[in-house]
């Protein structure tokens, strides 16, 4: 057996997790465990203050740190952003932005996975989310933490809002084509199945696997909060208002979101040949947007995106067909709602803001 | 305790089903087998012949005639014609014809779940199912089973050709705003979710338990078969052609469709106001068109059509949303895709033919 | 087509529920309101008080009365007791008995599917249920409710305390055996598998969708609470003090109890000759107990019991299998949990005590 | 950011998977793909003989590899044996032993995933698997891959026999248990609830979703071919003979194993003080054989075994209760059939004969 030498970082950053015993805070507990730059430094949680992470989450127990690091009450943040370089917010809406404030003032870097700095606009938060922002002067220093599209600014950034599950499945299949002038900024549908994480680990009847299982229903018609975040992205890549319909439904797996999308080319789509210059078109837009992202994959042939080929993993499918006899564009995209969607995208913002590798601790 | 006497009548019509050992059959047999007012007196399959109905289908063992009832080849369709007074052919499309020529010449009634009937042009089958169609001739004579449409021609047809389940889903909720004026027959998309039993049982990779479950994909796209009895239907109602985006997902449940339809008022939406005339008018249409419907449930205040709550039913939950932001009418409806979306249906066009009560056997 | 005239019975028995909301309560109304010789003249539940069956239980909204009919709270029993001859209690252990005396006291009939008269002795209550039993005096005349035993004394009975899921599957396989001496009464096991409504429809983050799921698990390791009424029986049924080991295990289906049974012949069980003389004696007993029984159905040849063969049935199915290598008999049932192992057993007994025909309303 | 330099091994082996298109070769190519010490250099596979890794595996698609390495007729073994130093067999049983005898020949590591080595007596293989071993030559040289058991010997062999599913998890939480003398050799029961694949990737009617989704049955009674293997082990253990009745069920997960076992202490358990000192007894068992194992966790508390929590890990999880009503020791173990049941031992296996961390491209 031959050996040869290379070199590799020490562990170079200290991690926090604040709200961590949820189904976005466990994944992103196990990516970080399993990171090769960063080492976790804390984790907090009201309900399982006191017990270490191998008791809250036994399949991690495997690791040693599991066993002796050790939830505490999210209290004393000051102390907390002594400690870590990098603090993760994995809290409800609203929540969050109270934990923001004094981290950044500490040095922190903060990504947050809540909704509280995705949007600009403090009034649209609050249509959106029926309460008053609660830390509006942070906005405009906050970075839509969607690495494809905002990669540059992220490295920099030290607040970073890291997007819905939804918006990720919708924003990258749609923002190319978008500013490629490839189809109208109007009239477009999301179509969206979502697993049932997507709920949170919250103890209500209508998520007990009884009420789930066996059971397909659409919810939050016709004006979802994530509607928000969308509209606004789209809006920025399509230089002017954009307003679409989203129908997001609750299907009986744990992890997946699928969207069906329906767009309109903005030219003609009525002919075969017109059909395939369209195509082409697509496909050298997205080889162009996508062909060197680590976790964007676009299909080709017969293939159409499927939950089970994302679930784990920080990949989002995107595949296209066009329909000459409707004139319209359906791209459909899959990615796990808990990673790409959620903590491997945190991850992924983490990576770039942090100098290491973008895809470490994510394949 | 007082007893009071009675008479039940006799059994009045002599049954058959070809082809029953497929979802969609075992769900007839079923409701044949419970049927206040019809005897089951053959059942066909050719990979079960000469089992019993209690073998095949151990959960029906408690009725006494399936210990006794055989499955028999599908040969000698003449015997079979004696025997039977309604035959019903749960067989694939481009067979169910072959059977339908001489079970009609004998005199039988019979009511066809596969695709063979439902179109009434030839052309437009051998377009959508790739083959030429097996007997043209009876085209014109056939009805389209879909009783709350085509109830009175119901009752003196001969050849009832069953609809599809995605099409039930999306014709039942449609064609009352179509028939009304208050949508446009344009830009119609209909994006439905399906549970495995509409694939059929079939040994194939695809519908194993492992590739489905935690698993959810879209297929057919763009060009379902079921798109063509969706626009004839549609086009009929419409009284122009119509052309419609459909795409079916498949989701890890057993039994259901949830059809999500997106539709565009004739009249502008976009004022509160608008929206609240509209309202009323998809309201009193609905009432009109449903409000006696024993198996169309028309859900008003914040629910919505949910699959679990019409699973073994023959019912077709509808409710809608109007969204002012976009202009658009969304209607969700939902169904047990082997029940109102099949052998419920069969059964109930039946009863119309056979003059019973609407209702015998499915409630 | 003739018809004949009939004439139905008048509705002949009022029914109330007490605690309709839960999965069993929603499966006793539907067997209720489709019982041909009862009429549900009253709900009660505390959360639902105020709504009809139909905003309650959608799936149940075709049935007219549905529409009418609403949940009361559970607090005036005197006048419920007015107006109801037969009073299902669907409750919690412990509150169950409360409601009996009243309803007794005013001669009604009262059929109780909590556990708390299904022991003869209010000190195996307190020890297994972990508080006094509240209406000790009332054990006496309590019959237990399972109809393939005590039938007899079910249909004078006013006071039936019907058996839980877990012991029906377990009780209905073994009695006969204890009872013709073919099995030892010691060191039996029962390995028993339930779906998730057997935890009820409790809003505990142990049964959310996501923690069910992709999971099985053992609990209530090693004295669950049914184990009481089970060896009570059991011992009654042998003569002896049985001691039995019971294992239950949470599946993730909503429905549906395995039971697999590890037994001793009491003759030495080594030698094929050994083995077919007592496979002869075992189909006797099955055959002479339960040959002429509508809800228990024994396998033959190669089926072994699937619960999904039992599922929304009141059926029990049972086989067994002789192991001449360890000398052991393995009999194995299945039971749908909420109809066999809770209501369709309860509308079983209240069909015997009131006359009709023992499976009305569950075929 | 400070960076430390150390040192890492590159690849140094190479791998070749023979017929890795089923679940356990799809969880084997995942593992090696991640794997930080060896090279894919070869897969094959008849169905998808000319298709790259990528288009078997969509989910795999992000490492490069997968996009060249294409799957290969397994016909040329010479070839592959000059390629690979390690090849490991996911092939069906009677299969794998044709193709080990030119894999050793031509000296390569051989490690087999099918029963066709696990056992020492050729003729114990033709009792339950019906056919001529087809090299019993080879049987004395092989070692059994239970590297908690095997660890010494497997790190010389060249032919490992990688342990059945249910073995491991019934072996591993009884031989220690057996080896100290603290239970009895007779009388064992182990009843096991498995996920669907390990069914395996068959197109067969009984695998289909809808045959297995709200669905438990138990199969393979009372003679499952993985007894002979269970059997041979336990008898190594205990020094004698040893017989077990063993249960398979089916239950409806993707993956995962729950062996509930039943087992009689040694020294009787009727008081609570017997039942301590025997608890510390077990306690100090596993501690010693188990304390220091990566991939054996042994729960303390009220914790119990759930398949959820080993899912896609190399993880046994182990727990207990003694039961002084009746006597017996209850043990509860969990794994993931087709890592710790399968793919993962196999690399556990390989990492131990070649030299690596024996957790290497397992955390």
């Amino acid at each position: 057996m031959l050996f040869n030498f290379w070199v590799v970082p020490m562990k170079s950053k200290k991690v926090a997790i604040i709200g961590a015993s949820g189904y976005s805070g466990e994944e992103l507990v196990k990516r970080i465990l399993n990171h090769p730059h960063v080492e976790l430094v804390a984790v907090t949680s009201r309900q399982n203050a006191g017990l270490t992470l191998a008791q809250v989450f036994p399949k991690f127990a495997s690791h040693p740190l599991t066993r002796t690091l050790r939830f505490s009450e999210p209290t004393n943040i000051e102390a907390l952003a002594q400690q870590a370089e990098v603090v993760f917010l994995a809290l409800p809406h609203g929540v969050a932005a109270e934990y923001a404030v004094p981290l950044l003032n500490a040095g922190c870097t903060v990504i947050d996975l809540s909704a509280d700095f995705r949007l600009r606009s403090a009034a649209v938060y609050k249509d959106f989310y029926a309460h008053e922002h609660p830390a509006p002067e942070l906005l405009a220093q906050a970075v839509y933490g969607l690495p494809e599209v905002y990669r540059e600014v992220i490295k920099t950034s030290s607040l970073i809002a890291s997007p819905g599950c939804y918006p990720t499945s919708i924003l990258l299949p749609v923002i190319p084509l978008l500013r490629a002038g490839l189809i109208k900024a109007t009239g477009i549908i999301a179509d969206s199945l979502s697993g049932v994480t997507g709920a949170g680990r919250k103890a209500e009847v209508d998520y007990l696997f009884c009420e789930c299982n066996e059971s397909v229903r659409a919810y939050g018609v016709p004006k979802h909060r994530h509607l928000s975040e969308i509209e606004e992205q789209l809006s920025l890549a399509a230089g002017t208002v954009v307003t679409i319909q989203f129908t997001p439904h609750l299907i009986p797996v744990n992890r997946g979101i699928l969207s069906t999308l329906y767009l309109t080319p903005k030219e003609a789509l009525t002919t075969p040949s017109e059909a395939e210059a369209l195509n082409a078109q697509i496909t050298a837009c997205y080889a162009t947007t996508y062909g060197e992202e680590p976790f964007v994959r676009v299909l080709s042939g017969k293939a159409l995106p499927d939950t089970k080929n994302v679930t784990d993993t920080n990949v989002c499918e995107i595949a296209w067909r066009l329909d000459v006899r409707t004139g319209r564009l359906i791209v459909i995209s899959a990615e796990d709602n808990l990673v790409k969607g959620a903590s491997g995208q945190a991850v992924q913002s983490m990576n770039l803001r942090c100098g290491f590798p973008e895809t470490a601790g994510l394949m």
